[in-house]
């Protein structure tokens, strides 16, 4: 097998997230944000406005701690989790997933719903989600359903607005 | 920006199909799938058996064909889409994307659910599936609902045997 392969960046993305990032997308985010892709690929684009969800892949390229085998999820009060048992930046592959709504298309711009990431992060993929194919009912918390404080930490991954 | 980011396998897919594969992961497919890490990432799988789904994130590596904006998905009765409206596997960056089932973690061996992917896939990822922040209910079919042949078509998506 291969040693390695290489990716190239199709777009950028572009966020309000100058400096900082929340953990994971959140429903009231505020500002604009767009995924826009490199003039060859627009065409490409074509007929993904019919989705209301998307994948958006992404290079996460503004890391600097060493990849480590165990996670401290910043939820997870101090548990150490399994590095694929979490959804840590820090990863051999340091490839990004959101799932994004689609708010419209325009030339080679995609307008969609918040994203956890950087202004100015390489753009890699977008994929179609899918009802059903994607979209698992009985999908659960995982460890995250053993943690004392539960329900608080349900409020930050559905992004509701919440003062404690 | 940089030109290029290198990926490297963390372990290898096996899976029943040596020379053809299915478009989706089929629900009644038999045999061994199993996702197989290099022996430094075994503890990195910790605690990812309290998740009923992963993300498995791979490189498509059996590709010949050429990139081109536009995709004729085997579903589409001819018609073309945009290439990030379809899960062509034919992409600028070949990053397959699957949603399995854990059904055990053993070793450095994660036993999983049928997955659409040639033996031997190099795998570059594995993520939590979260419940909320992945299983979207309001997702669509997207350009697949303007089909004629719809509701045949759902039934490949879903994976459900049926014989016409």
């Amino acid at each position: 097998m291969e040693d390695s392969f290489q990716v190239r960046p199709i777009g950028v993305i572009r966020t309000p997230y100058k400096d900082s990032a929340p953990y994971q997308p959140l429903a009231e985010a505020e500002g604009d944000f767009r995924l826009v892709l490199d003039p060859e690929w627009e065409s490409a684009l074509q007929d993904l406005d019919r989705f209301r969800y998307i994948y958006v892949l992404y290079w996460i390229h503004r890391i600097t701690r060493p990849v480590a085998v165990l996670a401290h999820p910043p939820w997870a009060e101090g548990k150490a989790v399994g590095l694929f048992a979490s959804r840590s930046p820090v990863r051999p592959n340091p490839i990004g997933l959101s799932v994004v709504q689609v708010l419209a298309v325009e030339g080679r711009e995609v307008k969609v719903s918040s994203l956890d990431a950087f202004d100015g992060t390489p753009l890699l993929d977008i994929k179609p989600y899918v009802k059903d194919l994607d979209s698992k009912e009985d999908a659960d918390y995982g460890w995250l359903e053993d943690l004392p404080d539960k329900d608080h930490l349900l409020l930050h991954i559905k992004g509701i607005p919440h003062d404690y």
